[in-house]
């Protein structure tokens, strides 16, 4: 069964909780544990500021991972995920300010499915895979492109604080193996695509990451990007949507 | 005035100590705030296992960094430090076997000495930068070669759980722009540099990275690798000795 969960502030409380029709009611419980609904706090249009839905010990991201964008761009489809790492200190919620760098002259938008860690994961096979993920978000892998390709490493450019924007909502019981993702620019749809379309689909992706590095609840992999991407200016806003999870915006600063 | 710290288990107690002359005293306020040294715990000789002397939320490392290496090598030297990251889940002590993963044929160590930061930190100056390095400790930056040349991208190759060693203590108070650095394979010599020779120092280091992402307490900078890389099998030992600082002991298995 779908459930949909939301950090926020609230009624001037910060508070961890379940959205149902409108109403945030507080967990009775942790989140990664089966929580029940315990009290209403307020409706939804009471939020004062929505967090992040999870508060990950890291963030791993994933290069290609769109079989319509590797055809278009004519790069061969990657026999095993290439990964790369975003602080935590990346991670921003719903409605925040994506900072642009001063290093940086050209700053990029990139939608991608969140996945969100539910327990503690070690060398699982994509078999059990799924079994260790709690749900899904939306993400925007915000990257400066010139220093991308300038470092050859991709660290610098995917690591400057506020570059991943999660939210603004977790949901959980749902198949996420053919969600639409979209991104919006400035309400443009400028990426568009579906999550059928992808290389490695999330029980690959999680069984290899976890074949390297432990991964721990709240932990959040993102999935890789559809073609379109672009650079953004300072007040633009980026909106990544996906089909059954939500909406997520954030201006550019 | 330098002082050393441990995280250990001792007495089976897990602490976090000031060494002094052979003795393990327990710590009155927080590592991070000046603490004063409180009641003696044990002797040195009965710490029964050594635990990473921090626990940071992110590890950042740094590419080509001796100006000897680079001169050996042949490679320019950069203009600016090349960042990657490691993930938490690397971290582990003085003593504790590093993993040989399945995915390679081929693990080197890298001896480095760490950079321990003490306080939050963002978009610091070089001139500041030194205010919030709380101490040093040595690190072993242990690669899978193989994956780090097929993957071009050098997280996988950097982040395999047990790959950065940390330990045995945090030393505070010393003065880090010239120390010996050297690895010890099996009791044989093979990396032996000077922090004299680091392209970028201490205090260029830490601005830089801070003014890509905030650096936390606790939060680790690893400062490359001199010359002298090469392979290691299950069983070997490895070590990681830098003057003033300590010798960092660890099993590939």
């Amino acid at each position: 069964m779908k459930k949909t969960y939301v950090r926020c502030v609230i009624q001037g409380r910060t508070v961890t909780g379940l959205m149902d029709e409108g109403t945030v009611y507080a967990l009775e419980g942790c989140l990664f544990d089966d929580p029940k609904r315990g009290a209403a706090v307020g409706s939804v249009d009471q939020i004062e500021r929505w967090l992040p839905p999870t508060d990950p010990t890291k963030v791993v991201a994933v290069g290609l991972n769109y079989r319509d964008h590797a055809e278009e761009v004519k790069l061969p489809i990657p026999s095993e995920p290439l990964i790369f790492l975003k602080p935590s200190t990346t991670v921003v919620g719903h409605g925040d300010d994506v900072l642009y760098p001063d290093m940086s002259k050209r700053v990029d938008y990139e939608a991608e499915l969140a996945v969100v860690i539910g327990k503690r994961c070690s060398g699982v096979s994509p078999e059990r895979a799924l079994d260790y993920v709690l749900g899904y978000t939306c993400a925007n892998d915000v990257t400066a492109r010139d220093l991308q390709g300038r470092d050859g490493q991709w660290t610098r450019a995917k690591s400057f604080d506020t570059f991943c924007p999660l939210g603004p909502v977790l949901v959980t019981g749902i198949d996420a193996s053919d969600l639409e993702v979209t991104m919006l620019h400035n309400g443009k749809v400028v990426q568009h695509s579906r999550t059928g379309q992808f290389i490695f689909p999330v029980d690959v992706l999680v069984s290899h990451i976890s074949r390297v590095m432990t991964l721990l609840p709240g932990d959040v992999i993102i999935t890789g990007t559809p073609s379109g991407i672009a650079p953004v200016r300072r007040g633009d806003l980026m909106e990544v949507e996906i089909e059954n999870v939500g909406r997520l915006s954030n201006r550019i600063r």
